[in-house]
């Protein structure tokens, strides 16, 4: 057993008497009101050097930075690719290497499909200082506005936050136990993957009225939400033509669906 | 289809031109540091007539209520019970009738394991409007706080977020599943329930080295952080003498771990 009782602490201190170099903070975002920035992320943002950030944060949260800011979009595509995850641990080094506070911008939580660990490795791999501060994840703003909780006694222990494609393309997960009644799951990057998660999960024997919901620019005031089943799923959300960031909660309907005497899963949703 | 463009605010306009009336903010309080609260929290706290907090919530959030507000604990335990959930929607229900502006201040996200449909139902059925602000949950903050990701490229494409315990005693989960190489989980509640979660693992072939690491009290200025294994969750989480909350990280452990040369999950951590 290891105790780490001042953890970033102790990792800060043992550095201190070497050359002064700046501090990276990787921040949580949020899923795009400003208002849902921690008070950590606002006092990072108005303190830093540099903000490096990913596409999806929105302009309001980029305001809240220090005026005097250098502001890099690492989301940028230029000639049609965005940048590469080593250039944007390259920018991250240099700024930091030079004395900078730099903070490193993602949407949501950077702990959730964020791909930290790769900035993180090239950190620690220049000696860089640096903190994790956590932001609130697209699940749980999508869950809060239409009413829902991730897990509830009764109906379920346990939920799941998984990526609809990965490194090999769609991704695969455990379609079995997800199809089982009462699972819920929050599904990242699922819209151009709906069809194939559709596919598996009724493969596997999942109720085709079992309720799924997608929240589009969750938080944002072009808030979307669309409520339908895992049978309609597919086609609801082509005919929806997301054009933004979307989260489909697997196995929740929205509360005044429920309120409104739609049986959910009992009835169709769709109109 | 459904479509919710405007969902809470529809829900609150439907009502206008009724008897003037309350609202009540779910609001969730982070994992403990104050300064995890989002501004769209703080701003609750900050224009409250009552909040109604659980017991997990620090002193430092409560001081962010406005001076004026009135401050009730729900989670005060009376002769040696805590103070039962159908008191607890009366209450909330009560001072909204009267036109309060109620927060109900739940410890990390109200989402997650925060008890909170029962509560929706009470303030629903009492037609009275609510919203819920979602918090940091504290998975994101322990996660953060060893410098790791709760989902990682080539790693885990999903992670999942379980109780310990449930209404019928030591929560059942799909430990097969759980017990492969590469899974992530956060255990909430998970102290009591740490020999009988070993165990089902240990059952379900999970590796005895695979990395466990508990952070209690996370983000607070008392947090503590047991790097351990599988193996040896009870022993040492029996040593550890656990008197705060507790968040269970399973498969994986701190970063400086790793920086350090423990090469886990190869090597017991134990000393």
């Amino acid at each position: 057993m290891k105790h780490f009782p001042h953890f970033l602490t102790r990792s800060r201190s043992a550095r201190s008497g070497t050359t002064p170099s700046g501090q990276v903070d990787f921040v949580g975002a949020g899923p795009g009101d400003p208002e849902l920035l921690t008070l950590k992320a606002l006092k990072a943002l108005e303190t830093a050097d540099v903000v490096i950030h990913d596409r999806l944060v929105s302009p309001e949260i980029l305001e809240r930075a220090r005026r005097g800011a250098l502001i890099l979009d690492a989301g940028k595509e230029g000639f049609g690719l965005a940048m590469a995850q080593a250039e944007i641990n390259a920018l991250i080094v240099q700024h930091a290497s030079r004395g900078a506070h730099v903070v490193r911008l993602k949407s949501g939580d950077a702990t959730v499909f964020g791909r930290l660990d790769e900035e993180i490795d090239a950190v620690t791999t220049a000696s860089l200082d640096y903190r994790v501060v956590p932001g609130i994840t697209s699940a749980s703003a999508a869950v809060a506005t239409i009413g829902q909780s991730l897990t509830k006694r009764t109906r379920n222990a346990s939920v799941r936050f998984l990526t609809g494609h990965d490194m090999k393309g769609f991704a695969e997960h455990d379609w079995a136990a997800l199809a089982r009644t009462g699972e819920v799951a929050a599904i990242y990057m699922g819209k151009r993957s709906a069809r194939f998660i559709q596919g598996r999960l009724l493969m596997h024997g999942a109720n085709p009225a079992t309720p799924v919901t997608i929240i589009e620019n969750a938080s944002r005031p072009d808030q979307r939400v669309i409520a339908t089943t895992l049978a309609r799923l597919e086609p609801d959300l082509t005919d929806a033509g997301l054009t933004g960031p979307a989260l489909t909660l697997y196995g929740l309907a929205p509360r005044l669906a429920e309120a409104v005497d739609l049986p959910l899963p009992l009835k169709e949703l769709a109109q």
